[in-house]
């Protein structure tokens, strides 16, 4: 039998994809998967909480080439607490328990079996699942999702914190693992001042590395500076960027983290790369792709890093040093009625940090 | 339901330690777990054949302060076929399935979940289970082990081919990884005309690695010398092995892979390393420990790694270069029946190769 | 003093770029540098012969954005005997002597003092001094270069073998250990059957890698299999390259080695890569870029490693594995006088390996 | 013909070694070396000031096996400014200047042309050569060195509060790269309150890793904690240290710096350390040897580096920290004439941080 902690009502809440393109439809009256229906792995998790990240966006307007089977429940970063858990489960010594408040992230399950996993290289896995888009979502009051795969989340570390750490969070600092840098290297990370790049520079700043900032306005070059950054860069305001980069980082930085969309950005850092530097792509979604100069990639021997989510390991690392004080989350709440007009607001541009939605 | 191949019978014939210090007992009466009473996860395979091992006979000994309970069937290394899978067990794309030939190692399960295994170091985690220790083993028809956790056998590898592999191989190759070398490195390998020592020529050859061998007697250097070993040092006829180890290697090796049990070769090793170098340490078992002066150890610079058993990744590895040809696998069979005589010849030093018992 | 060895003549003869796009003009009335002008640490050369790669041919045709000054005398391969050691020199334990065999490289110099030196990125030495390009080449029968730059050339290594490694051997070499991979990857090599694809061939076969051979024509397919690859695909013939070498790597190969010129080879092996796959791009040369799709650059977690030259101890290793027999060089032998034809066969593409230039 | 900066005294003062065990010998009336006996590569510097380590007491004592030549002036650390560099120097771009405030490391020289250097290993370097060991050292006014190898000091850093980094900053920063760590790991500083051991913790902090401090006393406790440990365990006040240590870390350290003299803390390392572990030893000097038992180093998979001095590079990145204000040194001043009775403080154990000589 399962195991299952409180009583678990059998409808719910939740914010459903219907059509491609069109508002979410929150509906009250869906049905809560019963603790019986769950396989071995499986678990039930009642949120507290979930993050909007463009890429729900994406998933709701049916941007990609793969579509998502309708209707489903959208959202793919949230918290909340184990409420039962499929019987005959495998738990080893240091598993997750019922009753843990554990994170959910865009992968829902890597399987732990394949070249990938065995490799530690669980983003590419094939047989991964992926929440809120092969998957429900966390845009729900109860989630179904894998007991080995879920994060824990440290007791100093709030629930809304948290979210954003999830995806943004752990996307950067996966990135800055692969940057080929060590304490004292220059990194520039383009978009400071956003959602994902507040974190980066802050995971950066703690791993020991001098940061420039690239970004625009006063608000977030304050804010850059306030997390360590050493350098900011106006990029509406620098005549030559490049060069601004090189001669602050005296002789040009030995990474780059950046999570654009477009390629602009990234064909602007094999420019500025000191010889023999890095620089790890995060960005994803568009059709579009970067073009290297041969005269640089090989003329400079740079290196490009194609990054994109994280493992276990990763997320794990990425909130200890939330729950230390060492990284600080950016966020507004929002009830999860509100869900479509912050994806209006985040098409609009209009989001600073992440937006959590509370049930 | 489970899923099982064929029919199963009830009762079967298994060799177990009853009594420390004993013979094995080889009744052919011993219930077959049945595929009703397997837990998500775990698979019943139909035994082919299982190597003996020393370590086999340290546990049919009691040799170690850690016991394991009794009756207990024998056995860590073996070869046979899936036959039973338990219900609801997750299956990922790449998973084994019914009917597979599968390899079953020291290690029956990692969890998978730890620290160490979410690292990659699988051999590390604290929630293992191993065969023919803590739970039954491979000295039998039948034995239950863990789907996710066995090692699925290439078709140009015979099961007898394979055992000495899935242990003997496996460490070696394990421990030719963490050496810290690369194409055209010196490496020297004590013992490299024995069950792990020729294993390890072979492996390092296949890496391009020049291997120094050691051991006595000209059948050995023969042996090794037909192996790939460029240099064989007889330790018996040497007058000083160290001097002779450095000469044929131009300042001397490396690496040096030690798997002997007591701690000479290992600090002989420190002094004819070449600065810089590194000692990875196979052993097990003993009381004993190595001595590593500072004048050695911090003046050249060395690198002493404690290396044992391998992950699934490493075992796929080990295999692969079996099923090409690379690597050829010396070895003996005998009946199951046989084993007790098998542990005396082990005990003498007689046994050249592994010896694979088949059923 | 310098030091000499037997008697120097003052004039030579050698092969000048004189004017871009027109032929070299062999001179035998050109002076040879005197020992006594030597400075510390430069060494005078009596050159044995010298390779011709087409990067010669865009020397004397000036086609890179930056020009040499001219007159200059061609070329950047070579081998030949040290003959004098300019006064004051220090020569270490370790270090060339009067009279060694050494090869000259595209790099004369790198200053071992820099960051990238200090870093053992000695290809990105902003210092460096480049022969038959900024300075004096190896198309002469005396050439001055440096005394801890050049490489020993071992004694079962016949100086016209030895000239291919010392720029193309050296080139796949380095971009070898730049692709991430280990024993029992998967390697695709595109114009395996050239003057660098022959070589990187074996080099890989050597690390343990399997390779997967992409060409044109039987001739090459033969020759390709003959040096260990275990697949080649006809590009001409190939319906699908990309499904083609999918399928032959059971899922794609883990690296991809690409020296040509154009960008096509470089985006392709973005799409034939397996997940998590490492792309070296040796090519240069050209005005041209790669383009790095999202899609496959962040959609798979590739790497692109822009590689160049290689250093010291790599030019080392690569000619150690040429002593021992392991990789064995493709070359013709012409006098110095044909130095025009053979760049006219080369513009051509009717060259087959190297072209070694004898005096 | 050398150049020179203002113009150079005939004589000096200096601290040499005469008789081992005996005091030094300062003498107001040695020769300064003159600027045209400068070999090319040597350089004159004109000390500021100098610092005293253990291993010039050592020296002094003659307690090595391999003794220096006498006379002999003692030191291995200190900053001076370049006045004179011997003739026909090669220069590079990046090479220090007539001028330059600079620092002198215990090696005065590494050939950068032996295996060991071309691989970044510079410090097993066969050729190196040692300052007040193999050559005069630093305790004097004037000193000859080599310009390739000297450390420039950031115009940031005052002479004396560089002299502490040059060896015992190198040192542990040294032993810090080799430790297998990334952000987030535990390590155990033993005599972290020490000379050596409050710039380890200080580093170890900057490069996002939790220290766990081990001395004794409470001053040292505030102390460490100031730096940034997390925890300080006294080891005169602790019943069981080794569980101490485990609990505090919540399993053990992934990594142990031990910088002490006798094998006791290396092998309690060996004990507390978290399976797959590293130990790195820094210590020096005595006769003395580790004992790792097989249970351990096998049975928890540990590794044990044996570290020393570092890379010019590794200094000056070391330097930089305490340029940018995040790495403080602990010293005192004294006049030269003192030597002896700081050698005689340090021999009772009586020093805190480092003593810094000045002329």
């Amino acid at each position: 039998m399962s195991s299952t902690l409180g009583s678990i009502p059998t409808t719910q809440r939740a914010a459903q994809i219907r059509e491609f393109g069109k508002p979410l439809v929150v509906d009250s009256n869906l049905p809560v998967p019963s603790p019986e229906s769950l396989a071995p792995g499986e678990c039930l998790v009642k949120m507290e909480c979930a993050g909007v990240c463009q890429s729900d966006l994406h998933a709701r307007n049916g941007d990609w080439t793969l579509k998502p089977k309708l209707p489903l429940i959208c959202g793919h970063e949230g918290v909340g607490r184990v409420v039962a858990i499929g019987k005959d489960t495998y738990q080893a010594e240091c598993a997750v328990r019922l009753g843990d408040r554990v994170g959910i992230k865009w992968m829902a399950r890597a399987c732990l079996r394949c070249e990938w996993c065995r490799k530690g290289d669980e983003a590419c896995c094939p047989s991964r699942k992926v929440h809120g888009f092969g998957i429900n979502g966390t845009f729900a009051e109860y989630t179904v999702t894998y007991i080995d795969y879920v994060t824990p989340i440290p007791a100093e570390v709030s629930s809304e914190e948290a979210v954003p750490i999830l995806c943004a969070g752990l996307t950067v600092y996966k990135g800055l693992k692969q940057c080929n840098v060590h304490i004292g290297d220059w990194i520039a990370i383009p978009g400071a001042g956003g959602g994902l790049g507040h974190l980066a520079v802050q995971y950066a700043v703690n791993m020991g590395l001098r940061v420039i900032a690239i970004d625009a306005g006063d608000a977030k070059r304050d804010f850059c500076l306030s997390l360590g950054a050493e350098h900011f860069i106006d990029f509406r305001e620098s005549i030559d960027l490049v060069q601004d980069v090189i001669e602050a980082t005296d002789g040009g930085p030995h990474a780059a983290l950046v999570t654009a969309g477009g390629s602009f950005p990234y064909e602007q850092a094999l420019v500025y790369l000191r010889p023999s530097g890095t620089l790890v792509a995060v960005g994803q979604g568009s059709d579009d792709a970067i073009k290297a100069p041969f005269a640089l990639l090989v003329g400079k021997r740079l290196k490009i890093v194609g990054s994109a989510l994280g493992t276990r390991q990763d997320a794990i690392e990425a909130l200890d040093l939330v729950a230390r004080g060492k990284v600080v989350t950016q966020y507004t709440t929002r009830p999860l009625e509100d869900v479509d007009s912050v994806f209006e607001d985040l098409a609009a541009g209009k989001v600073t940090g992440r937006v959590v939605l509370q049930f």
